[in-house]
């Protein structure tokens, strides 16, 4: 039996990394492969917690696939794989995105419309009887609270709550939303980043019927711990010299956001959210979306 | 729910028609989607024989899929399938081919490199526990049967037996070898074919070395009952008028043929298979492959 590589796509998030590891255990012991997990890049903070947390050491990581054959995991795209992609053959996929694949022979290619890649792997397991281990079921876990953000996203799916409370109780997790708002939160973990980083990472300019906008948005398990370096904020979005600058900061578990403001246009502004400007900070209760519920009411209110 | 329609290929097979029978069951069952399994044309001799083993309607043939969604199985290129296939959206594949596929949205691809589309059907009924109706037990065993060749074909995998007799067992086939024995011979019903449609349905010519050779194969499960047309076939051979006519019988169940032969290069063909010509018939045991084992020993003695 030749060694092949099991890996998800670049810039790997929870789920690509779990179900690497998960996708390599089940084919080691279920259809006799010798394979390795293998990451195409550093875990993010999220996926490093739950490395620590079951104490297993980040993916060996890889630019170049070594192994004539490879399993692709959470990807199916030859642009989101390895760069020798082409030159290699993919004998496996497992997945749950919109499909762009071709090959020249039968292979296996499980993909569903599921919230997260360790869920179709659970189901897998399930079907072939075969046992998970701990720290495997773990990261496959934290992979399902990852991706549905604790089966609150709108991609979840009726099939990712069952097996989320499976893996968690194999994981020895006890409280899974305990545990889970940990996790969002170790990779909503605003402190390690700068202010200047935090404003500007995702900021896109809009101009609103010759008002000039910046619009930066962060995403956080808590908006008053984030909210607490307000000054630090203000300061790095006043140095960036715009006219009007918003910064949305969203709780991604309750679908809340608060948005620091600093320019000119204080009445329009809190007219378009029908809210009140206070010290900076306008309360958008229900708001997520930059693209559908932010910049629509700017728009109209100019 | 909108109605789905669910179909296999053009020209369809027993697996193509059974795979939608199946598939559509079980999506009915357990995804509480509402079907129907349509066909891209009538069912061919083997199909029939099938269908009336079991008191099933062949299937509703369809041009252009009707519905605005629809299930594939058994292939999933576009090339294969409904007219219109581009003007729908494929919400799920059952498959065992190689592929080439793009969707714009994620989707139910299930795709294993076994025998038959029925098997990998049979662990997804298994997988959720779904009951499998008898008769729909019973076209799933067919299609296991006749995409394997009663599981002697080299794309045969180690999960199609235990698939087949579970299904055998459900559809009460008591002895599928002696069932899958009538299947597969009512495939080849030689019977109802003309002598010039069998010895020109298949053929290929091929120039050896200034020797013109015609070469045709048909196979079927019993050469003796076909060769029992030997006059018909050599009065349609010479009415060909080719220097040379092989006509070869390739017995898919045991893996040999027999093959007859009109032209005037006797002692040549003979050599080429190290056999002697009796009545224009040489024996060929172990042969079932014109490409690579009736080919190479002429191109190689002229």
């Amino acid at each position: 039996m030749t060694k092949k590589l099991v890996f998800g796509h670049q810039n790997p998030d929870t789920d690509t990394i779990a179900s690497a590891i998960a996708a390599s255990y089940f084919l080691n012991q279920t259809m006799g492969e010798e394979t390795e997990a293998v990451a195409l890049g550093k875990p993010n903070a999220e996926t490093q917690f739950t490395l620590d947390y079951f104490k297993l050491e980040p993916l060996r990581i890889i630019e170049n696939a070594e192994t004539p054959q490879v399993y692709l995991v959470d990807h199916n795209e030859t642009s989101q794989s390895v760069k020798n992609i082409d030159d290699v053959e993919v004998v496996g996929v497992y997945d749950h995105h919109k499909i762009n694949f071709s090959s020249n022979a039968p292979l296996w290619f499980i993909n569903m419309p599921l919230g997260s890649v360790a869920t179709v792997l659970y189901y897998e397991f399930k079907k072939s009887n075969t046992e998970i281990p701990s720290t495997v079921a773990g990261m496959m876990a934290s992979a399902i609270i990852s991706d549905t953000l604790l089966l609150k996203s709108p991609t979840t799916t009726s099939m990712d709550q069952p097996a989320l409370e499976a893996l968690a109780e194999i994981a020895g997790i006890q409280d899974y939303e305990a545990y889970g708002l940990e996790l969002l939160k170790a990779g909503t973990n605003l402190s390690s980043r700068t202010a200047q980083e935090l404003i500007d990472g995702d900021a896109k300019s809009f101009d609103f019927n010759g008002h000039a906008f910046r619009i930066g948005q962060v995403n956080t398990v808590d908006i008053d711990e984030a909210l607490a370096r307000q000054s630090e904020f203000e300061e790095a979005m006043a140095a960036e010299g715009y006219d009007n600058f918003l910064f949305v900061i969203t709780d991604i578990l309750n679908s809340n956001s608060k948005a620091l403001y600093l320019g000119n246009a204080e009445n329009e502004v809190a007219k378009a959210f029908d809210t009140n400007i206070e010290n900076n900070v306008l309360n958008l209760p229900g708001v997520v979306s930059r693209k559908k519920q932010v910049v629509p009411p700017l728009t109209a209110v100019f």
